[in-house]
């Protein structure tokens, strides 16, 4: 178990993402990854974030969270074999030679070319962070000029019958 | 022009997002989405943001983002004509003649089966806000039973010769 993940609800209002990301930061948790967006409710947003093990458990913090009034609904994913995915953005400077290997890479992760001129290529793929990781790492040696990920977003899995 | 859409740089350590977030919410900007991740230089972490526009422009905002010693970089991509991607995920209740009709728009979409069991159906689409937005108008008269998107990511587009 490398890092937490915790799936929150809130309220969509100026203020609600700043007070739950100081309570964490306060307890001197490093948040490495987080996505926020409103759910299919305009009124509600959904907060994924990821902290690492180095402290454990997450008892407090959620206690603490449960207490913050914009909070509705907390669900721990560390855990759970939840459907977890993120997407990435990469940027890459690539000579006419290496275009094809690119290109072989991008159908192993089923990766698409979201943008192309000349030497450069935008890359975009989506998976479970082990899937983007290797992908990263194989683009890596051609030189990666941007990168932007998304945090991770989860749901849990269908339950059983 | 509907929201306005900041990139910055940040380092990856503890405090640094709520930093962010707060400067922006004590000028009673809501954030409509944000994801942060760190990017291939482990040290540094892109934060992509979306705030609405109804406070215009964002100067005064990114002066005082600049002025944080842990931001580095800010890229404003609200005119900019940028690649741009969020992911979702939407977990349905579906009956089994239901079926069919939404596989067909996920086919529509290029929109994956994330999990299934039973009446459960967990689906996967990327792509950009409007067309994540179509996809969801026409999943909600099926009933979404959870839903997690993440923020939008965004990079400037290769640069024409």
């Amino acid at each position: 178990m490398s890092e937490h993940t915790l799936s929150l609800l809130v309220d969509n209002q100026p203020g609600v993402l700043t007070r739950v990301t100081g309570l964490i930061a306060r307890r001197g948790y490093n948040i490495e990854s987080l996505s926020v967006d409103r759910t299919d409710d305009l009124a509600i947003s959904r907060v994924t974030l990821v902290v690492g093990a180095e402290h454990t458990p997450l008892e407090q913090i959620k206690k603490q969270l449960h207490k913050l009034i914009n909070v509705h609904k907390i669900y721990d994913l560390t855990n759970e074999d939840a459907i977890e995915r993120e997407l990435l953005l990469v940027r890459l400077r690539v000579s006419e030679k290496q275009r094809a290997e690119i290109l072989e890479i991008c159908k192993m992760f089923q990766a698409q070319i979201a943008d192309a001129n000349g030497d450069c290529l935008t890359i975009e793929a989506s998976g479970n962070h082990e899937r983007l990781a290797a992908l990263e790492d194989m683009l890596r040696p051609y030189g990666i000029a941007e990168f932007a990920r998304t945090g991770k977003i989860a749901l849990s899995r269908c339950p059983t019958h």
